[in-house]
């Protein structure tokens, strides 16, 4: 018997380690008030993410809302944080998501496509959503499973996962790819009928955040398949039967990626969220202000404007940020952010970390406040239901990636480039890289980098590659 | 007290009058086959017209499919019959109509929208659809109750229904398209978001079906209210004072029809069945044959094929007939007719009448037939739930529209020009025009018209204008 002093002990030995790896300082103008409430966000995702039996539900264990179901808010604002500062329970939530491919596979045969498709929602594997246009129409979840995937790979260097378990879930959904697009009269890859991370499009054809994401997902399969064939020759031969993967296969996937169909509008140079996106009517910002918009209008008619519940183009932007120039990055925040409502209390973040990367500084604090307050001051009206953990993650993203200027590009590219607010005197958050542990310290004098433990790590800082 | 003998007088009477007006002969060289089987339709139609208090539904009053609920079968299927025979009959199911105004303002309204939204399917004027991709969606309901008004309108000279009723029908209706759609960056008028006829699509942009459908009503309501204006100069200022019509709105609306989008693929020369058809991906009609699609498919796999549910830029092609030249229904009816499952009974009628249009006289007979066994021989498995009322409906149309040639262009252009099946040796069928009755007597050797009630009625015959 351990005692209650025993269990005090345990928690406290695991909170200070928790907090060795997780913690991100603060030297702002405020008192503590951020650093507080950042401290709080990150003991949300502590308590959601010391334990994953069945992933990780987008309230956590901290309420009932959406009845314990985990979505894409996992992989792509949960993750991020677990990898670069727990890798250990990255991990975890990846082997969840491997449990679920069986089921995932089944899903996709039902929808008459090859590989794996994992739901929108779901608690056990199996689509829970009952309204495909928002739910199952969001094929960007498979994307934002391998792109978890392929981040944690590259930051980890886990190649035991990779070769019992990530490369099983990297094949099966470029295979969902390959047979949910086609290529058409332009000799392009298309992917149509879909909706995107914003679901106030819906059905739309070659969504750019899916093409992009996809493509990604496309060149990771052929690329972690590539590699086991000349680095881990020895097992190539398991993984092989395993998927039954056939001769020649992995090309059509990198094939595939190079025709995605990315479309940049003609007039305005701007990404396009979908192709038909700047044929629709731009929403009356001025007469038609009740939020949020899906309770006070019917889906018609929000689809056919131009209005955003949250950041699509603008994810992207960050997800795969060195696919982007600076003035690429600058073009499309500039057209998107003004449409984009944050009915999602998903979008705040990114605004965020975009606005700040392309010089908006009052717009990146506004949203980072925005992100930071919506369960501390209830925002959204709905905390009551549980903490938004996509959010939470999403501050520790705004801080790390926003203020902070960490990015990774899908683990292929890892950069520093801080934009320190003028308010905060300094910043300090630490990263996992390849089993070792940096410690990036930044002020308006520049950035330190020092490795706490590992072997030497190379990364780009402020434009300037560096060996630590 | 009429007695049993007094009921089965008065039903004897009433179905003379009904064979009188309605009768369809064919001489065809199958014993009487295929003329029993019309007459049977013919009677289904006059027991399910004879009394509407609540509309036409699409079963009639046969059985409890789709509960008792009327949809857009009503105007474009069955009111085409009652029209040319049996116009008081038309009035009435227009009446109910009219009826569900204040219903489809109300709903119109609840969707931010101007004038009235007929629901996709009703029994008492509110909307009864629980899905609305394929139902809300398909706004052009309100084209075809206006078709339905300015047919019966051009065919019956009825000025007191248009005065008290019809013209509020156009006002509500164009005002509804005027709100719904918006001018574009190339200054064409769009309407996006929309599912057509064809309900193996949804949400798209500029069906051409709904595109064409509400130009044409947006030039009726101009056309009425100018008439109204010149001719009906006493009656002009109830009218206006009761819809409230602002000075120089009609304009409007002929400003809009005549800016509206109508897209031909740059490539094949085809009516764009939307914006985005030409880059779906071909449905495997080898591989994947399992019948109806909706069945068998999710309708993600659908919706991001090339594959038809029914007749949807060829059921325009009917019904505004003078607006197609015959190269173009060719084209059309070339492309779009093997992309079409005829997996809604409402299709091969529609097909029938293109075909022998186009001189495909087997492929019109084919279709011919389909839509003649549909119920007789329950071809779709579901005439237990009742008859298809629009199918009874469009038999009617394939004989006298298809092989009898009669066209009206939504009462704009009168024209009769058969296609007499090489089978057949004679056809003869009656339209009620301008309060009188015309008998058109179709044989190899030519038409033949005769005027059994009225004053003389204008008509253009196998390309000739002639006064009858």
């Amino acid at each position: 018997m351990k005692g209650a002093s025993g269990v005090l002990h345990d928690q406290r030995a695991w909170l200070d380690e928790f907090w060795k790896d997780a913690d991100v300082q603060i030297e702002a103008n405020d008192g503590q008030r951020i650093q507080q409430i950042v401290r709080w966000e990150l003991f949300q995702l502590a308590q959601s993410t010391v334990f994953i039996p069945n992933g990780i539900p987008a309230k956590g264990l901290s309420g009932s809302g959406y009845s314990g179901h985990s979505f894409w808010d996992t992989e792509i604002f949960v993750l991020p944080f677990l990898t670069y500062t727990r890798p250990e329970q990255a991990r975890r939530a990846l082997e969840f998501r491997h449990r679920m491919l069986p089921a995932a596979r089944k899903r996709a045969a039902a929808l008459h496509m090859d590989g794996a498709l994992f739901p929108w929602r779901s608690i056990n594997g199996e689509e829970g959503s009952a309204f495909f246009p928002a739910g199952t129409a969001q094929y960007h979840l498979d994307a934002d499973v391998a792109f978890a995937v392929a981040q944690y790979l590259s930051a980890s260097k886990d190649y035991d996962f990779l070769l019992r378990k990530g490369i099983d879930i990297l094949v099966e959904t470029a295979r969902m790819w390959t047979s949910l697009g086609h290529v058409g009269r332009d000799r392009k890859f298309h992917i149509n009928c879909v909706t995107g991370p914003d679901e106030y499009s819906a059905l739309v054809d070659d969504n750019y955040f899916t093409n992009v994401m996809a493509k990604f997902n496309l060149q990771m399969a052929f690329f972690w398949v590539d590699w086991i064939i000349h680095v881990k020759t020895d097992e190539m031969a398991a993984v092989f039967a395993r998927l039954a993967i056939q001769p020649q296969e992995w090309l059509l996937w990198r094939n595939t990626a190079e025709m995605m169909a990315l479309q940049r509008d003609v007039d305005t140079g701007v990404d396009l969220q979908d192709s038909a996106f700047m044929s629709r009517e731009r929403w009356d910002f001025v007469h038609d202000q009740a939020r949020p918009l899906l309770l006070h209008y019917h889906p018609l008619t929000i689809y056919r404007h131009q209005v955003l519940k949250q950041a699509d183009v603008v994810l992207a932007l960050i997800l795969l940020s060195s696919q982007f120039t600076p003035e690429q990055k600058r073009r499309d925040f500039d057209y998107y952010d003004p449409l984009t409502t944050g009915d999602s209390t998903l979008s705040a973040s990114c605004q965020s970390i975009v606005a700040a990367e392309v010089g908006h500084e009052d717009e990146a604090m506004k949203y980072f406040l925005r992100a930071l307050f919506t369960d501390v001051a209830d925002l959204h009206a709905n905390t009551t239901d549980g903490i938004h953990m996509a959010c939470a993650g999403g501050v520790w993203s705004a801080v790390v990636s926003g203020f902070g200027g960490f990015r990774d590009s899908g683990g292929m590219h890892v950069s520093v480039d801080p934009k320190l607010p003028s308010g905060w005197k300094g910043l300090t958050y630490q990263l996992a890289l390849s089993g070792g542990r940096l410690q990036i310290h930044i002020t308006h004098d520049g950035v330190e980098v020092i490795r706490l433990e590992g072997d030497p790590i190379q990364i780009e800082i402020q434009g300037q590659l560096r060996v630590v």
